[in-house]
């Protein structure tokens, strides 16, 4: 089916309910970046395929809202579906609530899937339209109404997060939650974020490619707690586990009906922008709401010792096997036909070797010459390039272990390099270090730094359209905050414990992308008069690629940085290698 | 009266009301941080005499809430008098909203005085006690009702403020300020910052100290508009001249009833952080209310090229007063006996021969040693030091002249300085490089600019409780936003035209304080494929005492910026000097 005629059918049944707009967001029921086949709604109607992106569909228009990342894949991909696209962030760009409140008739209807929805853009929604006396429908499923084919929800088994990678039990994480449900004066506390329910009772799954989670939801009451989730998927083994522990199963739907059982006296604690707004209509009237950041999310954030240990483990392992590829890649790309896909499936080669690999931690972007411009490209046996030994490689990719999750981006020179290819590569590298540096006051969060990175780019005229870095999960989603390096306002301290991506970047259409990309751990530096200042400590050590670098754009104290890192690469790696790949690693870690 | 029995008083009138906690603002009814006499309720229940700050008074407890510039000054001036201070943004203490949500009885009474209360605070407190059923009066005094020797509303005659100076006339003003009303489907707009009416109807006055302010309310109608002021203050060539454009004059206390008179259907548009929530209680509930940030603020914050030409003029005649007078004091420190209070007198008479000079900005901050730690000191006879020859003295002033407003502040060695004063010297002096020298992408607030300001700080442990600056008015409020730099949330954008204060420092209890401020005004500086990229200028040309600088601390490009600038700063200011006066000038702008 087209584009095309799925949006007639669409229009149709719009047509036949009286409504005038459908908002098609990307996420399921738990407001997950990432999700199942079932529910790619918005990728089904619109062809993006996107991570992120929301599309509305009016009775004679439609548009599509990403952001910086899917610029130009998204462009490329809506070409000739009637769709526009709305760059969102971009000067004079209306958001997705300012667009329908434009286009909206006076008193019309707005239809949205309730069960992928948060209640927290529901709100927003509202204040938007206020002015339209407009009826906002979150009872159907719009895009589920007409989408014929549509697969179901995922079936895959459940399994346990051992403790010994995991370092705390789910007894004790209970308890601190059930300690900051007590603060607020919380009965029950809803779970519905995929993430921090896996985090909590230390059960993964194998329901989203890349992200070992378990669809499902968990309320925890102030004894009895529970897991809702379609019992086919779990063993013996987790069932007896969770019961153990006082987890009491149901099945996945049964949350609806189990959320309107609860009765007044009584109150319930979730987080608005995690929760979907079917789920929050079935509380009761006369239950008491309290609507607040994720209980969950900080506490899993903040990573204990064990996890802090086996992180760098994961990198030290992760930097082997790259070491390994991009040697072979550098002395191959004269000598034989490589492409993208090629790349790819060497480093899944030399990384299935790896001591707890499970997966990756999502698909690799790996991207020669202007592919690297599109920050998450994917290349496909149709559209991928074959290597040449000039210009930049970008490699952007990582692991799910069981003791960890990484991701690392490097770009590398597979032979000679304009200038121009020369300034941007140290100009990542000077924004990168300028972030890792950064020694900061307690109480700073990452939309305060995101400018440190930045400063060296705008300093040339360069910006890049998304976020410098973001938090990272274990052995759970790549992406998983609620610290994050972004422009965007952001309340989340960076706390002790807590690790961050460092990945800005240059992307120039057409031409090629560049970003450099470490994980930082943060810490710790000292107490003084004025407070207590917090700096980061590098997690991943791999060589950034000298070749690239005009040492003269660099300060004394950068240079210094690049030396110094270079030299643990080599102490911390050279152990893992033969003495092939120390000599080529030794080279690759010189001082400049 | 005493602070305890003033205290008394109140709780034996809280007694008989049945109230069991009164909030005190320090602000008038306009929510200006300076005010006149009559309304420093504040001030007079608690002795604080600084311009920002918040009393609470319970039946048997008390806190003072204020900023970081006033921690020192507070400390000293509640010592004994039963009222805790409360260090607002220092870790782990609360809002005074969150310390009444904890101490306010269930069903409990605060009052506050409406008049000198923002809707916007209210909302605020409103929502801090949803928990407590409790009542807010807002219709009563508290500290009124037992102040018996208040003073009164002030009655300074108005004056016009010629276009010549102001650039542009009420008549254009009032049509671009209706343009944005109708824009946002205003009937009315109600202007309550003093600052906002003085600027869109070219008026001034001398209400109050230093802000050349008028007391006043203004309405704007569709095609009429209003001045709520006293009419005994109103000379005829103002009548004439407002009435001449159409300005309708009615008594200032007439406001209320005026907003009351107005019937549906209409709108009203207003700045709830702005905007007294006895004022917003007078709207019919039938009025339809636009809550949104003031229309006149941005107007008035990007300054006219005429005003920006004379606001350049302004700071050369206020540098070469200061010239004289940093001579006069390093000649004459080992001399004579000079004392923090002869400083301010002798900058006075060197100012009142500057043309179009009309008074000072604010009171003269000088600070000899460690009254400098304290960001707000004034000297008063009792507690002023006399000058000696060694370490720091801080200048930091300006004035109000027909041309413009100024504010510079200078640290200067008055003789030998320890190591730490040189190296504090020298990373207030970085600190303040950082945020001048920033180019950066148009869209940017100054609460993301600000760390550029603290990174030199924060690598060394240090870091100043307060914003590294902010918004001037024109011959008005020497702080006038919208635009800060802040570590606060500020969601105004530095557009061009707009001038900003840049003033980090460092301030040791008990040893020292320096701050260097220079004024900036934002341009723009080029447009690349990423977006439109904005710098700062320079507006204020006064030599950074060299003596002080550790050069060896400075990089490459900060060095050059201080040559580039003090070979500026004798280029600009030598024309006005005599010969020995170009001598010392010369001497004191050498390249280091």
């Amino acid at each position: 089916m087209e584009t095309g005629s799925k949006i007639e059918s669409l229009r149709n049944m719009m047509a036949k309910e009286g409504i005038d707009a459908c908002l098609v967001p990307g996420c399921d029921a738990h407001m997950s970046e990432y999700t199942g086949e079932h529910w790619k709604s918005r990728q089904w109607i619109s062809g993006f395929t996107g991570s992120a992106g929301t599309a509305v569909i009016t009775r004679d228009d439609a548009g599509l809202w990403t952001d910086g990342r899917y610029f130009i894949q998204a462009a490329n991909q809506l070409a000739g579906s009637g769709i526009r696209l709305f760059k969102m962030g971009e000067p004079g760009v209306p958001s997705y609530e300012e667009w329908l409140a434009e286009v909206l008739p006076q008193g019309g209807c707005l239809a949205v899937d309730g069960t992928s929805f948060s209640a927290g853009a529901m709100k927003t929604m509202t204040d938007a339209l206020s002015d339209k006396a407009a009826t906002i429908r979150s009872d159907l499923d719009p895009v589920g109404s007409v989408w014929e084919d549509r697969p179901g929800i995922p079936k895959d088994r459940v399994f346990l997060h051992d403790v010994l990678y995991a370092g705390r039990d789910r007894r004790e994480k209970m308890v601190e939650i059930r300690e900051s449900m007590k603060k607020r004066g919380a009965d029950y506390y809803l779970l519905s974020a995929l993430e921090e329910i896996c985090w909590l009772y230390n059960i993964r799954g194998n329901d989203i490619p890349y992200n070992p989670y378990v669809t499902s939801f968990a309320v925890i009451g102030k004894d009895t707690s529970y897991l809702f989730v379609d019992p086919d998927k779990v063993p013996e083994d987790v069932l007896g586990a969770l019961a153990a522990d006082g987890v009491l199963l149901s099945k996945y739907t049964e949350i609806y009906d189990f959320i309107k059982d609860i009765v007044s006296p009584a109150s319930i604690l979730f987080d608005p922008e995690k929760t979907n707004i079917s789920l929050v209509h079935s509380i009761r009237p006369s239950v008491r709401k309290i609507e607040a950041e994720g209980l969950a999310a900080p506490c899993k954030a903040v990573k204990n010792d064990i996890e802090i240990s086996n992180i760098r483990d994961c990198y030290m392992k992760d930097s082997v096997a790259l070491v390994r590829l991009f040697k072979w890649l550098k002395d191959n790309v004269s000598e034989k036909e490589i492409t993208e896909i090629d790349v790819d499936n060497k480093a899944l080669e030399f990384r299935k070797e790896l001591p707890l690999f499970v997966e990756l931690s999502f698909g690799t972007i790996a991207a020669y010459g202007d592919h690297a411009a599109m920050m998450h490209y994917a290349p496909t046996p149709e559209n991928q390039y074959t290597l040449k030994p000039r210009g930049f490689f970008l490699l952007d990719s990582g692991c799910q272990f069981q003791n960890g999750t990484t991701d690392i981006t490097r770009t590398i020179a597979l032979g000679p390099l304009t200038d121009e290819e020369k300034k941007d590569f140290t100009l990542t590298l000077k924004s990168m270090i300028a972030l890792s540096t950064a020694k900061f006051m307690y109480g700073a969060t990452g939309s305060k730094l995101d400018i440190l990175a930045r400063m060296p780019m705008w300093e040339h005229g360069l910006d890049y359209k998304c976020g410098s870095g973001h938090g990272l999960g274990y052995f759970s989603g790549v992406h998983e905050g609620p610290q994050r390096f972004s422009m965007k306002p952001n309340n989340a301290v960076l706390e002790k414990g807590m690790t961050i991506t460092d990945e800005p970047g240059v992307y120039k259409e057409g031409m090629y992308g560049i970003r450099t990309e470490n994980t930082l751990l943060i810490v710790e530096d000292e107490t003084t008069q004025c407070g207590t200042f917090m700096r980061f400590e590098d997690l991943c050590f791999l060589p950034i690629d000298r070749s690239a670098i005009l040492a003269e754009m660099l300060s004394t104290a950068e240079r210094t940085w690049i030396n110094r890192y270079h030299s643990q690469v080599y102490d911390k790696l050279s152990v893992y290698l033969d003495e092939e790949h120390q000599v080529w690693l030794k080279a690759e870690t010189e001082s400049i």
